[in-house]
């Protein structure tokens, strides 16, 4: 167990208005992108203070590690996508978070990274709630404890 | 110790192409971009087959991670950025290879992520014979076993 999990941590309001909740894993908030051109979570570790991958200790980027392949591989059963792409970047964004996105070779960015290609576009909303209902089951059978929402 | 590593394996062509090698952590071979706008090394299991991240057995998906958190360290101490850019993307060269790039406020593509923005910019070549010195001492004193080259 990763201490200090939520301990005077809050999520930049960046990340909170461009998302929506899916979930929280035991270290990382799971959060699906605004964006209906790609399915997309966003994996933020519920410390403070962090920006690089390497802020974070060694048994607590192992955890996050094995949340980015739960996230993966429930992205990857849920949109049966072409590939995943995985990315911590944080040039705009100085909180640490995880992209895991679900990309298929008809999507509107393929084969560049999606950052900066298209501007979001809305889900209607039965798609989104199904699509979070689907992540959400996957992660909570994924056997990582937690998945509270 | 990951199982098989070398065995059957070997770097993709464009990959071979784009860079220049580093030295070989027990997992990945660590290549240097040729792109001189950047700082930007590139990690390759050396292992047959693999696409995806969670190709990789949980073991050796934790031992890739290390991998990544020391080359990261050694390109941060090396070049002094602002911040580390790591990405697993794919879409173009399906083996998989992580991407740990140094950037600066400064440089050519800030604050957006480099792919596809500018094209590969000759490092000179005392620029290029330092840095790859510089990485690959520090890489060694990472005290991760091997750096061969």
């Amino acid at each position: 167990m990763v201490s200090g999990v939520t301990k005077d941590w809050s999520l930049h309001p960046q990340l909170a208005q461009d998302t929506v909740p899916v979930g929280d894993m035991p270290l990382a908030r799971v959060l699906l992108a605004r964006d209906a051109n790609y399915p997309w979570l966003i994996l933020v570790p519920r410390l403070p203070g962090l920006v690089e991958l390497i802020d974070l200790e060694e048994n607590a980027q192992v955890q996050l590690l094995g949340e980015i392949a739960a996230a993966a591989r429930a992205l990857k059963t849920a949109t049966k996508c072409d590939k995943l792409n995985i990315a911590a970047l944080g040039n705009q964004v100085p909180q640490l978070h995880v992209h895991v996105i679900a990309r298929r070779r008809t999507d509107a960015a393929w084969p560049q990274p999606v950052w900066g290609v298209k501007p979001p576009l809305a889900y209607e909303e039965g798609q989104q709630t199904s699509l979070l209902n689907s992540l959400h089951q996957l992660l909570k059978r994924s056997g990582l404890a937690g998945m509270d929402r």
